[in-house]
């Protein structure tokens, strides 16, 4: 038996991906599509109002390509919380122009491969606040899931602690050699959803997210035992652009 | 040829995953939807009467994310009475606004690997209550089905019931270390659903759901054998739970 | 290269799962449903017709869970009458509240095995029976479709006859030590269908498809070689549970 | 490197299966169900009318169980034809009334394995008959897609020529000894359709099928080699079974 | 920890596969339909200007078979633009009888295995014009994406640079044999979309296709290392083609 590594867990994650549905929209009279938009702003105000009151983030994207047309990355204290608001988003007009067609849920997540050894990680402020992140404005969001593969030779929880450390050490590594151009959120998903861990980047540069992850690929930690799932990529959706993207 | 290991079988499973038809829903008239809302209740009621008299056991709970909006999870002595049960759900009006999106057969499961030879385990009172359980109301459930491997070198059907033994015997220490935080109930489904085994926890804590199916990922057994499907999660439906969920 | 076992075919089966859309169902009028029944219980009467004249057999379960709401199973002397009685199906007023979820095209098969040297087991009464089988009316169903496996040392197809035909001894020795619990039709769909092989379930108690097929699945012939599709496991319908099933 | 066999290239090939949509079929009154299958004539009168100039096949068969209700398998010179011909039928007022459920695209294909060296296989009209072939009105038809594994020690495409030659010779050996009994049309799909092969087998006795697979299956090009896709069996659809099929 | 190459990336790419709901489109009034390929063409039209202004480039290609009607691949210096580009489609009539089907997000891409040392790619306008491609007007189209493989000791990210710039050589000596009778487009697509890679393959003969793909599956890098996704082959849409097309 291999000893499992200690990791520390923040807020609550629901990665929420969404297709709008442009025929039904279309079809709305312009009254109605003024008031479901409003009912779609009066979310995204209180969703604001919250982050400003440090008690969850959000954050909210457009999807390229046919896979969605935008994305909630909604973090909370608590799945009651993050289920609350995704009912009250279902129940909205908005809502029902739109077609749920993926979602993760996932609690954000330190493992402690590189721990001090003899301190308490929840007594450092600088812990804290990546565990209980307010989400970036960068221009553009990554989000995929992953595992760790246990296959044969390449069964990462076969692995000892000593050499999981490694691996993540030359991983971590990578990482920080795109610090300032990329920040990274990993969220745990082992027995709350398919995968896992979730990975969600924010870049202004979407190139950056090809680069990291091409040469991660590269790292033994992800070409030996790295699993991904689909990947999605989008761009900020700030209030012009939400305007822009919902008028017909 | 491998030594099966001996099983005790008790109430038959159906976990019964459902998403609501919010667009529907919400076209209801107020009366037609209270008329609806009044169907899940009475039938709510008359499977809180079979709990008390031991008949059976149902615990409904929402789930996050997109794959649900909620599950019953079902227990009763036959599979008759679970198939005429769904099928009395399906012809209610609530069940109208419903859309079926995953469900689970199965029945409740105790492997012998650990029984002291001698003894008959079905004249053992906790045997039983653990195979005719009254399930908790805890604060979340999770639920996910699960296969033993086999492929190539890992193949636990090619162990000696030994081996088997001593990688169960392990992954039950885990299980104990999580004793007041964490209830289990196995599920067996070789003949019935496409997975072999189905595990359904609750918690008040959704933590230790991940805490405790991380930790057990490094055990051997699941590192080497374990082979999992979706994950679900969700939270406790009471009484004001449900008429808030339903609340348009 | 393997020599391949000589196999005996008697009847095509078609396995014809079903699930009813309870909504239209629902939103028909008494005598609408009354006429749409009486055109299935016809259909029903005009099988057994068949069935009493050896010139077939149909077999008509509930199936428990989402997958299904029942599957008719179809034995018939040629594909063209399976393909018949498909189409005359699909035409009734019943068909059209039905939804088709998954169909299963194969012939029922024995493998020679066992076969005694130098005699033609086509003369032989019990083998005849075995091969154009009246269906049981036991009081469950179990189906499942499979797969030997050939992968890397785990290729059945590149066993010696005398390897596979001591692995298929032992497995039929589990298979006889049920005799009297369940009876098995084993159909072969190479060519026909996805899988290899379909196989059919009878027995009065459910839980002995568990037993059996868990069983054999410490047998070195399914725990090296088998591979499973879905499972589906179903209650018969009678004149009555149809009736009851189709009430509203 | 291994040396690539060389191919030659005759005609392309769609198979197009396709559902009817009973329900949409059953309410059309007499006359537009009459006007729909006049529509349907008219194209096989067309292809038909092909076929008689050699400027390409269509075989036109019923498929058994739900995959679908039937299918065209059309030869074309280009693959603009195939494509102006699934357009033209998309446009029908019949095919309003029928569902696309598979369709595969490729390129009728001879391998030259076994071709004697030093001779021009195009100059050779038995050659060139077999890649511009007319379909046969067998009564059954069986179609599956396949691909050659390159998986460990099992791919086909790190052979030497003269491995594969070996293999596939004994290959043919089984093949021939059907003759007379199935004909079997190999198309290739490398760059066209998502496996590598398509074969298409006619026969007047559908156990015919089973009996080649299966027997090639023990086959070391198969068993070590072959991937197999979905399998689709169907009845010949002549003037009058395509009446039957279509009257409600 | 092996040594990622470094890659030379230009204008983003999207590739929008749709179907065309063929009973809504034959429902619609002449005028109707006359104004939704008015805004057809206005698109098309403006893409043109976007492609002679140098700002970008699209191919708009019929699609065979049924996996979808048509494919726009469309190349723009920025993800926004892309994503603007598909919103704005998606809003138009025209759009509202198309059902989207499959799409790919990347970007093109020229890894530098062969680069000469001491050399910027960047200022050698044969590089700038492969990554800034316009997008040839051939007969006929190929799209398929790819990934290499990571799988025991067919791992392409564990090989050292030396291994794989051998491999990479060979095979991009088949393609250099394939000069003047296909162009390729390799896009990356790892952090945007399901596989590593999008190939992209115009000719006027479509069996180059073929001929090139199955060459190179004989290829080391293919033959170990490559795996790949569904193949889609297409034909040229050209004014007259479109409104051939979409005549009803």
């Amino acid at each position: 038996m291999s000893e499992a590594v200690q990791t520390l867990e923040g807020w609550y994650a629901l990665h929420d991906f969404r297709a709008i549905d442009w025929s039904a929209w279309k079809r709305l009279s312009a009254d109605e599509r003024a008031k479901a938009e409003d009912e779609l702003h009066a979310l995204l105000h209180e969703w604001n109002i919250i982050e400003q009151h440090k008690k969850g983030s959000t954050a909210f994207y457009s999807v390229v390509g046919q896979k969605a047309d935008f994305v909630f990355m909604h973090l909370r204290e608590t799945l009651d919380e993050l289920n609350d608001l995704e009912n009250k988003f279902n129940k909205t007009s908005f809502a029902q122009y739109t077609i749920p067609v993926y979602s993760y849920v996932s609690v954000v997540e330190l493992s402690s491969y590189m721990a001090k050894p003899g301190t308490d990680p929840m007594e450092d402020p600088e812990v804290v606040a990546r565990l209980k992140p307010t989400l970036p404005k960068a221009k553009h969001i990554c989000f995929y899931p992953m595992n760790k593969r246990r296959s044969g030779n390449d069964n990462w929880y076969m692995l000892s602690m000593e050499e999981r450390r490694g691996f993540m050490r030359s991983h971590g590594m990578i990482g920080r050699s795109y610090a300032g151009r990329v920040k990274q959120i990993i969220t745990g998903s082992v027995g709350f959803d398919d995968w896992e861990w979730g990975v969600t980047l924010f870049a202004d540069d979407p190139l950056t997210f090809k680069k990291l992850v091409y040469e991660m690929r590269f790292d033994e930690a992800s070409a030996r035992f790295g699993e991904f799932g689909a990947f999605y990529v989008g761009n900020l959706l700030d209030a012009d652009k939400t305007r822009e993207l919902l008028r017909v």
